[in-house]
């Protein structure tokens, strides 16, 4: 399914490709917002009012979308050149009406109506949490994150984006996380190619003057990401500034500021994910205390409610706050393991995201030299865990462009076994991957009765005697007597399925387990990274 | 130092069992309270008020104690007879005042002064959160909590209470889980000996008049533990009823008022812990909103706010709620790996005390039949991640006692070892046993550059390079090149410690490592469950 949304995706981006050589990079003023949008696109009203003064802090704008007994309230921004803007991304089809309200006569008291259309193809809203652990669209398909990482590929120069996104045109991936401010670290010394406020590079900013253009380019990569069906998980915040820039040392009326324009703007694109940060106990300029303020500001100053988390170093935050959509959790050692993994998934009680789990690479550095074959098998731990994982890669480079920071091309070997995994992923239960019997049988998972996954890990077995644990889904579906399911074997590293031929019929075994009637026994190739996969025939 | 504790209290014990046969069960009404009581010993005002009507129900009565600036609120209890009694355990030395307020004037407006002394020999206070992850005893004392469970031993009868007090005063154990309600489960049938209301037994209860008898002998059971240095986890509720006696299964009103008397009665027991259930989550008849609100009321209506949680079944709780004070968590899993373990300390920054993790023995349960071997394993790895673990033993026996359940002997080959581990705990740094560098090198705990212990597990290693993970404490030690080593190696199974000649000096081998400057080698046994103590020499 997603291999044909990557060919349309491809085509998109060619054109989108010529659409962006042929504007300038200053869109200028946005026309007047257009009469019809479909369901969770984007309607854009733009206002023209006062340019002098600083509008940015001293005009206050909102406008007022009702749609029956419905109402949401949507921030307005300035973007430069007298223009302001409100952004809604209709949840509902059918007429809207709305009404703004605004401290400057100019912009007090618009009105008028817009008429919501059916969502064009590809479009399936934004990304929402569904059977506590799990994810799908807002029109009910299922979302199976698979996700990459280039911090900063949007602060490239122009030629190695595009070279970004035609990788990501071609990749498995349906997320990329990267972050809104430039980013100084090895292998990362260049400067962005704009700049978040107005003033003087590289630290002389006027923190509230925002550069319009930074935020219209962002934008646009948000867009291209959107074409290719690849949600943005847009990192807020982030340590690796060093007071270079001293975006990470803002003062609270600043970093406030900063979040509620962000937001004002991003959030009617209907891919958007919020990350208060990357790492955030690295930023030692912050208390925890902060990011709880930070969190409510996001969560309250999003009309739509995008999935919200953040990101931590060594301090695991407190995923158990309100706000939280999912938990955004970095820990390889959690997904070397599918038993490790699990138990975030019982304390959170939210979808877990492994979003950074070490890379694919050959640097010096102990979180960014795992073999092709280790990151892939983390992506399967964490896959039986009922969670989900992301990919990195940091491969030495005489242009020093590595994928985990700049994009550029992939090298590595994960990605194609990522994009079997993503098959799998794809043809497995709407419901998601659930762990079976998690305490004591932690390589079973998927839907009891219907759908098993069984993965060996580093394990090479040559044989493996059929079995399934007796445990229920929280539905309540149990195994019993006579059920039959249908074989495969899953080479995760060769991506190869491979059908066993003939039926598995269950038989009681004892208190914990079915076995086959016959008491059949599956030949296994006797290598690492195997996995068997059970579906009910009957 | 617990060896010392437990022949004196093998003497306490023998006193204790002769004064107990010389007392009637009903011990009546004491007397007024001494005018003197040792720190965190008990002061018990006792009043005479109405015996007619419900005094259970129709009296309000608390008293209020002053020091200076600090006051204390002290809710009081009817214990039949006509006698109403109000326990205060002195948290400071000195004198205090009381006055007593109620809705009865012969309990109404009661006042006094009492002298609080040091403590006596053996009394350290009730124990307490240090450290984040850790305990200590309130006068400082680390306590390493080792503890077991014997559901129900307080229900037996008295020889078999006896037997269990015995075996207890032998075992490394200081901390024993068990039940205020009688258990009705597999291999324990037997009615109780006492039950908590009046009314005809199996289940005609008059739910709003308690059993004084019941409450003062589940008081001496906790007195006779104090005396052996054993904390009393008290489980307040659990599901091993089904209906039987209906304790499983009361009104909110019933609940509420059952937990605000226990507290009343067992609050001024220094070495009291709360645990809200066993397996909450399998009393079916509950909510979690239930769990919250039984949470708070023990919170507030314990004025010395005791250790308080909440122990799983199979769906962990959440144990960021403020009134918790430690994660109580059944999950044997967990503690196969000190990695896993390891997860939940980050999340809750609590202490983690893996109450249930399966037991020694050889029914046929597969949470009952796991070898010495495994079980010792699992305290070591759960020791290893910075968390506590808990002991149960469940061997077969013609006269079902199960140590599990009604206490007895001890049949295994666990406690042994156990104690073992005990006096490694008890010579351990007083600030707790960390994990060096949680998620790259798991088998590496202690507190850095000052004190290491590294458990192979089931691995059984010929040699050992010399090498410690270049990490700091939370309080920034680092190691550097030069300090010295001695190094143990410890026999974990066989409870052999055996020192290694010369020492080792650190000398940095890269980014993540020191090793010894001269690449020495330590020679190991080959055997599992084999671990190596450093301390630090200059």
């Amino acid at each position: 399914m997603y291999r044909v949304i990557t060919q349309l995706s491809q085509l998109c981006i060619a054109l989108l490709a010529m659409a962006w050589m042929l504007m300038s990079v200053n869109v200028g003023v946005a026309q007047n917002a257009q009469a019809s949008v479909e369901q969770w696109g984007m309607y854009e009203l733009t206002l023209a009012g006062p340019a002098d003064g600083n509008p940015f802090v001293d005009v206050t704008l909102t406008a007022r979308f009702v749609q029956g007994d419905r109402t949401i309230i949507v921030p307005g921004f300035y973007d430069g050149d007298g223009a302001y803007r409100i952004r809604f991304m209709p949840p509902t089809q059918g007429a809207w009406q709305y009404s703004t309200a605004a401290n400057r006569d100019a912009l007090n008291g618009k009105s008028g109506e817009l008429t919501v259309g059916p969502p064009t193809v590809g479009n399936h809203g934004p990304v929402q949490v569904v059977n506590t652990h799990h994810f799908a669209y807002a029109d009910g398909t299922p979302y199976k994150q698979l996700g990459t990482t280039c911090y900063v590929w949007n602060h490239q120069d122009e030629a190695l984006q595009r070279r970004t996104l035609e990788t990501l045109a071609k990749a498995p991936f349906n997320k990329i996380r990267f972050c809104v401010f430039p980013k100084r670290y090895d292998w990362n010394r260049n400067e962005p190619i704009f700049y978040p406020y107005e003033g003087t590079p590289p630290n002389l900013w006027k923190k509230d003057r925002f550069n319009p253009r930074f935020f219209q380019h962002l934008e646009r990569c948000i867009t291209e990401l959107q074409q290719l069906g690849i949600e943005a998980d847009i990192i807020l915040l982030h340590p690796y500034d060093g007071n270079h820039w001293g975006f990470d040392r803002m003062t609270a009326e600043e970093d406030d500021r900063y979040l509620r324009y962000v937001v004002s703007r991003l959030a009617a694109y209907r891919n958007v994910w919020w990350s208060l940060a990357n790492e955030y106990d690295f930023m030692k300029e912050k208390q925890e205390s902060d990011w709880v303020r930070f969190g409510e500001i996001v969560h309250h100053q999003d009309p739509f409610h995008h999935l919200l988390s953040i990101h931590n170093g060594t301090r695991i935050f407190n995923h158990t706050l309100p706000w939280i959509t999912h938990a955004s959790i970095q820990n390889g050692s959690a997904v070397e393991d599918a038993a490790r993994a699990v138990l975030y998934r019982d304390v959170y009680r939210k979808p877990v995201v492994f979003d950074e789990v070490k890379y694919e690479g050959d640097i010096p550095r102990r979180w960014g030299n795992l073999s092709a074959e280790e990151l892939v098998h983390r992506f399967w731990e964490g896959t039986i865990a009922g969670t989900y994982v992301g990919h990195g890669e940091t491969y030495l480079s005489d242009d020093d462009i590595l994928w985990w920071s700049k994009g550029g091309v992939l090298k590595g070997q994960s990605p194609a076994r990522l994009a079997f995994l993503r098959d799998v992923l794809e043809q497995s239960p709407a419901a998601g991957i659930e762990p079976i019997d998690k305490w004591q049988n932690p390589e079973f998972a998927g839907q009891s009765s219907e759908y098993y996954l069984i993965y060996f890990g580093t394990a090479a077995p040559k044989t493996w005697e059929f079995k399934l644990p007796s445990k229920a889904t929280p539905n309540g579906e149990m195994p019993t007597d006579g059920m039959k399911f249908t074989a495969e074997i899953l080479d995760t590293w060769q991506m190869t399925t491979t059908p066993v031929a003939g039926s598995f019929t269950l038989a009681k075994r004892d208190d914990y387990f079915f076995g086959d009637k016959d008491g059949r026994t599956l030949e296994l190739p006797g290598k690492p990274y195997v996995a068997i996969r059970l579906k009910r025939s009957e």
